[in-house]
């Protein structure tokens, strides 16, 4: 597109597109932003419209502090408090994408962290993906989606974990966030989640007391992939 | 197409080539149908013509009180009857499917109702989605497939439960039924249960303790997209 | 095509294509075949030849009494022989297929017959399928394929059935065949089979003590599309 | 393509856009090499490059025994080393492919070996697939790809296994590793391998105490394929 904000929609838009694409949603359940953090701006998907008929002049873009609308006709996603607790508390955080996608949604329903039991795990995530706690009733009834973001938060600073070295968290009883240093990075994390939450799945079930992989190997592929070490892919 | 109750009959072919691309049908397991309240007319699927060779003036017309073919030449699914008696016990519903999909139909042979293990399945269906008693032999020897509507609808007047607030139900040893206050409605309520039986599967096997979540969590979210509170979505 | 056995060819050659399409097979692991029953001729798939390279005119046909090469070049299918014992010993088949699918063949190797536990695996097959015992060393070095087919026989004599009835059965340790009344009918009970191997093994692990359905209901779906009380579809 | 060592970039590139095709492959984990043993050189994928992206001239093509870049501009796979050893210890080996493939890789993150559970299996390993040891943490902070190899070299020798009967190992923790006498072998033996660790899964499930196949049923079906005695397909 041409127009306001037409590079920040355009990679919005290409986002929510991915995750459908890479079957992590089922109907309308799914939305990506993207932060622009020179101009202060959050831009993210339409609440509740189908991804077959969603352009780019549909995405909303928003103020990243006060939440305001800036450009946009329609309601932004219902989820957008949660997004941006998230871009505020995470300063290297550019990218959020939240899905229902079948296997770590299942995690979350369970209430259960996400063990790091192999090497696909550790190129993504360097150790278990959190579970946040349940909200109290009084959250519930109050301002919901920001309180999500914040009990996720919450969970990151209890456990002292960096945004970026673990870059989900599963909302317990809803489903998994997961982000990245920008927007095709929370895809790509949020991708995957899904296929490390399949695998750790299986994993249980051949092996009940499946143990975590040593933190030096999980560390060993964190780092070829992230850092200062890397030496995966063509960059560095 | 045009011709007599051609919108009716469109929009019933339509939600019946739906529930295939959703992956909910195999081979010709599954029928979808539509009422217009005002005409006193139920429109739906031919019984086991194939998905690929089906056309709109080949949906069966009939009449929602008698059940007489009103139009079609073809002879109606087999589960015509219960689609007739859920039209005529759930005034607030204008579309039915029913369909064999996967996890919804293991639930069904497991004869288990499905727990509101998460907030997908609060989207759509505020609290379990209830499983019918099985049929007893004489009434499987009789009329069967009108007393499996009666065996849903028994289920709902017992357990108190609204239908649109909990638009499917599982017949034990058979499969899911769904509605809505559309057909395009129905599908969509078809399509997320699918998703949900997976779900609350893989969580169980997760947590075998797993507990469905809180009425407050559950309430909001399907308050968050149906009814006047709702805030989901372009409309109200 | 044209040319010899021409309308017999084509026949199973679109079997072969629909097992593949269906995803009952990958790779090679499948072959279909169906029978001329006036002219006393098998045509069946060639063996090893990928699915996207086959054409008509490499279909072989052999005579059904002696297994002899009526017409094709190339060397039938490895597991001929067995078709050829159920053709010999089953006068009302006109079509087998036997697949590695998935899920059916995680019973055969688990070698448990599969339970009828609901109206979609009764609608194709009136009662539990079968599996046969594991072969003897001395049948393993000797005529296995013939032997396979014989261990078929052998379990339906033993166990009553009518292979229209209950038209699939699992090879323990191996995998399913399945046939019909022609190729079509075989290829749609491979698939029906493979579907309800899955929903089993899905009702399971949601109940572990989960019962068969009722006679009474099984029967009334089996018959519902099967015989002369059939009402299901527009034959009949 | 053309230009140097044009036919074996082309079957390096087929290789791996064929394990994408398959399923086998998300995001960038996978990679297939092979070897040209007459020129001493191994041609494999370059490092984190998209498969859509993939050209044949950006395979990297190096010396089989020193490992050094022959021909490329890209970085090769990180998992080189591992590729190279295997080559230089097993010498029948034409190509080598690894995948973090759903279910292969959850047996390897269960630190189990894939049993012989029926046919499908038997017709591509003569018995169980091998899973490593884990590393010790000096290895995985020393030379940690190419000892990932040497497990896996130490494994076979450990068993006396012989590689072209066996032609995979699961690397614990991490996932598996499949050859064949040339790169189409080798993805066809990833493509099985994860067919049967699939069944294997499942066949757990139905039956937690299964048992192997009998050896002589095991070695019927590998023969039948593979050797002096094969009769399955249209050579020899």
């Amino acid at each position: 597109m041409s127009g306001p904000y037409a590079e920040l929609r355009d990679r919005v838009l290409e986002a929510n597109l991915e995750i459908v694409r890479a079957g992590l949603v089922v109907l309308t359940f799914g939305n990506a932003s993207a932060a622009d953090r020179n101009a202060g701006l959050v831009a993210i998907k339409p609440s509740g419209v189908r991804y077959d008929e969603l352009a780019a002049d549909e995405i909303v873009v928003l103020d990243l502090e006060s939440g305001a609308v800036v450009a946009g006709e329609a309601r932004p996603s219902s989820d957008t408090p949660t997004h941006l607790v998230l871009y505020r508390a995470f300063a290297a955080v550019g990218g959020v994408v939240h899905t229902h996608s079948p296997y770590a949604t299942a995690w979350a329903q369970a209430g259960r962290e996400l063990p790091c039991f192999g090497t696909t795990h550790a190129d993504h995530f360097d150790g278990l993906v959190p579970v946040t706690r349940r909200l109290e009733p009084a959250e519930i009834a109050g301002d919901y989606e920001r309180l999500t973001g914040e009990a996720i938060v919450e969970t990151f600073a209890r456990l002292e974990l960096d945004p970026l070295d673990r870059p989900a968290a599963l909302v317990a009883g809803h489903g998994p966030f997961a982000w990245g240093a920008d927007a095709a990075e929370a895809v790509e994390n949020a991708v995957a989640l899904e296929v490390v939450a399949a695998s750790a799945f299986r994993t249980e079930l051949l092996r009940p007391d499946a143990e975590p992989i040593d933190a030096d190997l999980r560390r060993r592929h964190f780092r070829r992939k992230h850092g200062e070490t890397a030496y995966y892919g063509q960059d560095g």
